[in-house]
């Protein structure tokens, strides 16, 4: 049953070895006792470099050298991008034709050649597939492997050195990685932490999947939290789902806005809207002191983050 | 010659004082190289709170009872408020009737009394020091205060312990009292960090005043940063630049402008216009590893922001 789950000692192996790279981010808490773990703050602006990192140190350096892909809407590119440049790899980046311009020029930045291939998860995933099997690249998946969960569960440990009285954390969903992985962490080292992932309510397929009981795929996703649209969960996302998270909500689009406004003004930080569906839940229920929402991520463009603030 | 300068004893014994209501506040590098120390993320928004919290630690409890005034262009009034409001005080503070609406909404939600009084530092003082009379409660003064100066000054401990490898720290400068602190701090431990004030184009009252060889007061101040228009710097902190200071340097506001901008999308944090013109002057210095901004706040309207970021 349990086959497959990343355990306490892959997270440690996983700390170790992204700790060159990956930045241990600050935990901050607002005037009303909420506190965010602030992994907008990251190198790429988004959690993402924990599991790409993760996965790219533990290739061989034939693979390493031959190059690795990967397919996203934005900040796992960026991740997969800026992890290959500082592991001496190169990097080739599928990206949905809707991605905001702030990720697509952050995949360039470090050096990543960006592929644009249709809207869709499908579409990008089938096209990066078809790239790495005739380039001979390695796959870097963005949720969906054990690797990328570990790497992800390296924040589920930060919170759990650096916060002594956690009740409740509030985490982002798009495929999963992020929940995975912080569950995994949190419920084998301190059960009694609520885990409680947060979807878009116009793309809410880990808990349609929890219905179902078994990965389902979404017929349509949509939100203005544009890194979550994964619309289906991983097998093993959602095996971890099943183990170790306690709850699933969703929230509007109007309380992604507001929660991005809401950390603009409270705690001077840019927040994509992905990264704030777990402060939305936060607040819709009132959750102060013993409370964590993890903002997973920062890549937004200004037109956009100027209409959410005013 | 050096009668009256914050000592390193002052600056220790401070830190020990603030240190229950103040954020050791993060350090971040950014891509370029150039470091960033994050007072936007104090509470309050603003570095003010390390001075007012080291004042009213050390009033005694019948001050503390009658009450405490400040003067005021927001930041250092909501520092005041939040250290009364913590410390057990009240506290009143004279704003102009051009601050910021966030400025005046912060001040007003920790309690504090705010009086309306003109648009420049004479009234604002003014009016202040009639109603510290006539009411008996403590003055607070924005900057030109010892023990304000080496709560100030606790921010450079940090930058020691902190940063191995600093060589140069630029500090906005407005009436001079973090340029105080933190050169105090910097210079009496590590000499061979160059500590650079930096002033707007618009308001550049150190800058005048070194060259008269005493503090002058500007006939005019413009800038769109409103928290360091005081015209004109105090006696204590003039004498700190003049001991500590290695050189003092101007931006004009569309610099200003773009380093707001650029916080925003290279560091994903908001950042006042105030607390810019450092990364504004780093920039223009091409700064990259060894340097450090002082983002000392980011208390800014959501209008005003959405207009400098796009």
């Amino acid at each position: 049953m349990s086959a497959g789950l990343v355990t306490l000692d892959d997270i440690r192996a996983a700390a170790g070895r992204v700790r060159p790279y990956v930045r241990r981010t600050p935990i901050l808490a607002t005037a009303g006792g909420l506190t965010l773990k602030c992994e907008n703050l990251q190198p790429g602006g988004a959690f993402k470099i924990r599991g790409a990192c993760n996965m790219l140190a533990q290739l061989s350096p034939a693979a390493r050298a031959a190059g690795v892909i990967t397919y996203s809407s934005g900040n796992h590119g960026q991740a997969v991008a800026l992890a290959a440049a500082r592991l001496g790899a190169r990097a080739v980046v599928v990206m949905p034709e809707t991605a905001p311009q702030v990720k697509v020029d952050g995949v360039r930045r470090w050096g990543g050649d960006v592929i644009m291939a249709g809207t869709t998860l499908f579409h990008r995933q089938a096209r990066a597939e078809q790239e790495a099997a005739s380039r001979g690249l390695t796959m870097v998946p963005p949720f969906d492997h054990a690797w990328i969960v570990a790497g992800a569960g390296t924040l589920g440990l930060e919170l759990l050195e650096d916060c002594a009285h956690l009740t409740t954390v509030y985490v982002p969903v798009g495929g999963g990685g992020l929940l995975s992985g912080v569950a995994a962490a949190l419920k084998q080292m301190r059960p009694s932490v609520r885990v409680i992932g947060v979807e878009p309510d116009g793309a809410a397929s880990m808990l349609a999947s929890r219905a179902a009981g078994q990965p389902v795929t979404l017929a349509a996703t949509a939100s203005i939290a544009d890194g979550l649209l994964a619309g289906r969960p991983g097998d093993l996302t959602f095996a971890h789902m099943r183990a170790y998270v306690d709850d699933l909500v969703t929230v509007p689009d109007a309380d992604i806005e507001a929660a991005v406004r809401w950390v603009f003004a409270e705690a001077r930080l840019v927040v994509e809207p992905s990264g704030a569906v777990s402060v939305a839940a936060a607040r819709r229920d009132g959750a102060g002191k013993g409370a964590l929402a993890i903002l997973s991520g920062g890549n937004v463009d200004a037109a956009a983050f100027a209409r959410y603030i005013v």
